[in-house]
C-alpha cells in the first residue's frame, strides 16, 4: 500500500471553502489508487483567537488548560475536513491527536511526540478511508491531549510520515515553493525544484519563513523528504530533500532572504578580558533571547571593544535590559539598541571552499553604495547587516550580482 | 466527603466575565468545604455556531464527525472554567466525557449515558480539585467522542450527581428557578420553593421549558433532586423532588403555562367506525410529529365526529400532509389547520378528586368571555386551548383565580 501524507496548513483550510478545495485534492490523491493521510491545522486565525479568549479569563492562563482549549482548533478543522470528503463520497474519518495513537511527553504547550501507534491509522487505511489527523497535538502519559509547540502541525505530518514510512510529506500552504529571493521583493525570483535540510534551516535562520526549523530537522533525521507546495495550485512546489542527494561539485547560492524582524544590539566599550563574551552571552542565554549574529569587534581604542549581536524585535527590550546589567558589572561604556536595520543572506552550499561568494555580495552592496554594519559567513550562509532603508535594494541587487534571475541557470 | 454537582448552562458560560462569575460560585462551594464538580456547557451560541460552520461545508454532515466537531464546545468551555478557577488560586481540572470516564452507546448525536467510571473525577477530587466536566458527551465504545442529544449538559449532571452518589445536582441557568406563571406576563407571579417531577414534567408538556423532560425522569428515576436556580443570583431557586416528599394532602394548583408554540389541527367529518382514530395517529407517529391533546369530539352529525389535537408549528405543514393522505383514505371531509391558538395550563396535584379544579378554570375564562376550543385534563394537568389573542388574558386570569400571587399561599 503505498501512503501519501498531506498536510494543509492553517491558511489552507481557513474556511469551508478553502477546506472543500483541500478536501478535493485529497480525493484526488486517493483516486490515483494512494492511500491517504492528511493533517490539518486551526482553520485560520483559530489558535490566536481561543488564546485571546483565554487571555480575557485570566492573563496567565493554566498551561494544561490552555491545551484543553487550544486542542479544539484543529478537532474543529479535522471534523470539518473528514465531513467535506464523505459529502464528495470519499470515505474518510478524522482522529485527534490522542485518537490516532500519537503519544507525547514533555510540558504543556511544547510537548514532544515519543512515539505513533500506528494500529488505528493502519485499520482506517486499510478499509479504504482518507484519515484525517489533528496536527499540533498528542496523548500526554496523564491522559491529557498536550500540544506540540510552534509549527507543530508540520512536526504531526513529519513524524507520521516517517512512523508510517512513506519516505515523503506534502506540506501544502499558501506559498508555492521556496524561491531564489522574496517574489514580492524581486520580480525575477524563481522556485527552486529542490533545496537541501541544511539549507533551509540556513533560510529559516535568515528570516525565510517556509517551514519550521524543528520539524526540518526531525525530517532530515529520519529520512522523510518534505515538498513545500502551495494548496490553491496544482503545479508541484520545492522539494527539501538530504544533502548527498544534490549535486555537490561546485559552491552555489540557492536562495536569498531579507529579514526586517530583527534589531541589533552592541555593547560599547568592553574590557578586553578573556571571559568578557561568554558573560554577556551566559546573561542573554539565562533570560532565553534568541541571538544571531555575535560579532566581536577587533579593539578600536588599545583594551576596550565592542559586543554587537542580532535579536527579534519582540525580545529587544528584555535584551536591553539584561546587558544593561552586565555591563555595569563588566564596565563597559554603554548599551546601544539600533532598530533601523535589515539582514540580507544568501544561501547556499560550499561557500567555505569559495570566497567568491562573500566577495560577490561585498561588492554588490558596494556598487550600491550600501553600508555594512556587520557580517557573519558559515559553510551556507553569508549575512550582512544594513540599514532598513536599503534593504529591498540590497535583496535586488544580490539576486542580480548571483544570477538567481528566471532564466539564468 | 459531601460533594457537590454545580451545572452551568450556556447562557452562564457565554462570556468570559461569566465564566469567572460562574467560576466563583464553584470556588465559594469548595471554600465551604464540599467537594466540586462542575459541569460545564457550550459557552453562549457555539454549539449552534460550529453546526452552522459544518453546513457551510455541506447540507447534511456526517453524524460522527458533527460530534467530533461539536463537542468542541465543551471542551473550550471546560479549559476556560478550570482557567478561571486557577487563576482564583482554586486547583481544578477540566475533564472532557471521555477523559472523566462517561462512556455513552448508541446513535451518534443522540447517545445515552451507559455507565460512569468514577475512578478519575474522585482522584481529582481527592487532591481537593474542583473537577470542571464537559456535558453533553461521552466516550463511545468505538473511541470516538460522541454526543448525548439536546439537553444534554443537564444529563450529565443528572447523572454524575447520581453516580457520585450525592442526591441533588445544582442547575444554573438564567432562570431564577419555576414561578406561578410566567413572570413576564403574570406581575404578581410567584417563585416555588419545591415542586415535583411529574408537576415539572407536564409543565415541559405544558411549553415551560425550564428543563429538559429526559434529565428529570433520569433523576427521578435515580433519586437526584434538582435545584434549578439563577447562575448570576446568589438567591435559592426551586428544587425539584419526588412526589412523596410533598405534602399532598389536598388538590391544588403549583404553575401555570401559556405555550404559544404550538397549531391545532383537525380532521373533519371522519366516518363514526372503530380503529379510525389509530389509523390518524398511526399516521403521525410514522412521520415522527409529537402530538397533544388528542381530543374526538362527540358526533356532531350522525355518524361523523372530529378527530383534533395540537402540534408544535414546526411539523405542521408535515403534519398537514400526513393527515390528508390519510383523510382521504378514511373518507373525512377536509383537514383544517388553526395556528392562532395558545394554550393556557394549570399544573398541580389531585386534579382527579377535585374537579373544582377544573370547574375554576372554565369559570375565570368564562368571566372574561375567553372562548375554548379544547379541553384535556389528567392528574396532574388540566390544558386549554384558546385564541391567541386571548392566551395572555387567560394566563393572568387563572393566576388570580388560583390564588397564585405573591403572598396569597
Amino acid at each position: 500500500m503505498l501512503i501519501t501524507v498531506m498536510k494543509f496548513g492553517g491558511t489552507s483550510v481557513a474556511d469551508p471553502e478553502k477546506i472543500q478545495r483541500a478536501a478535493e485534492r485529497a480525493i484526488a490523491q486517493r483516486r490515483r489508487g494512494d492511500a491517504v493521510v492528511v493533517v490539518v491545522s486551526a482553520p485560520g486565525e483559530m489558535t490566536d483567537e481561543l488564546i485571546a479568549l483565554a487571555e480575557r479569563v485570566t492573563p496567565k492562563p493554566d498551561d494544561r488548560e490552555l491545551d484543553q482549549l487550544v486542542s479544539t482548533g484543529e478537532q474543529v478543522g479535522i471534523a470539518l475536513f473528514a465531513m467535506a470528503c464523505r459529502a464528495r463520497g470519499a470515505p474518510a474519518v478524522s482522529l485527534t491527536g490522542p485518537q490516532a495513537g500519537i503519544d507525547a511527553v514533555g510540558a504543556y504547550g511544547r510537548a514532544q511526540i515519543r512515539r505513533i501507534r500506528t494500529r488505528v491509522i493502519m485499520k482506517h487505511l486499510k478499509a479504504g478511508r482518507i484519515v484525517v489527523l489533528a496536527g499540533f497535538q498528542g496523548l500526554h502519559p496523564s491522559g491529557d491531549t498536550t500540544t506540540l509547540g510552534r509549527g507543530g502541525s508540520d512536526l504531526t505530518a513529519v513524524a507520521v510520515a516517517s512512523a508510517l514510512k512513506t519516505g515523503r510529506c506534502e506540506i501544502f500552504s499558501d506559498v508555492k515553493g521556496v524561491y531564489t529571493a522574496d517574489p514580492r521583493i524581486v520580480h525575477d525570483a524563481r522556485k527552486l525544484p529542490r533545496i537541501s535540510f541544511e539549507e533551509m534551516l540556513e533560510l529559516a535562520g535568515a528570516g525565510a519563513q517556509v517551514m519550521q526549523a524543528r520539524s526540518m530537522e526531525v525530517a532530515e533525521r529520519f529520512g522523510v523528504e518534505i515538498h513545500v507546495r502551495s494548496a490553491f495550485r496544482p503545479a508541484a512546489g520545492t522539494l527539501i530533500v538530504a544533502r548527498e542527494d544534490l549535486m555537490l561539485e561546485k559552491a552555489f547560492v540557492s536562495s536569498l532572504a531579507l529579514d526586517k524582524s530583527e534589531v541589533r544590539l552592541s555593547v560599547v566599550g568592553v574590557p578586553d578580558q578573556p571571559g568578557v563574551a561568554a558573560q554577556v552571552l551566559t546573561a542573554l542565554a539565562a533570560d532565553d533571547i534568541p541571538v544571531d549574529m555575535i560579532i566581536q569587534s577587533a579593539p578600536s581604542q588599545a583594551g576596550v571593544n565592542d559586543i554587537s549581536f542580532m535579536t527579534p524585535k519582540g525580545h529587544a527590550v528584555k535584551a536591553k535590559k539584561a546587558l544593561e546589567s552586565v555591563a555595569k558589572k563588566l564596565g563597559a561604556e554603554r548599551v546601544d539598541l539600533h532598530d533601523q536595520v535589515a539582514k540580507v543572506s544568501a544561501v547556499g552550499t560550499g561557500f567555505r571552499h569559495s570566497p567568491k561568494i562573500a566577495a560577490t555580495m561585498f561588492s554588490a552592496l558596494a556598487k550600491h553604495k550600501i553600508n555594512i554594519h556587520m557580517i557573519s559567513a558559515s559553510d551556507l550562509r553569508v549575512s550582512c547587516v544594513v540599514d532598513l532603508q536599503n534593504g529591498e535594494t540590497a535583496l535586488r541587487a544580490l539576486h542580480k550580482a548571483y544570477g538567481l534571475g528566471k532564466g539564468r541557470r
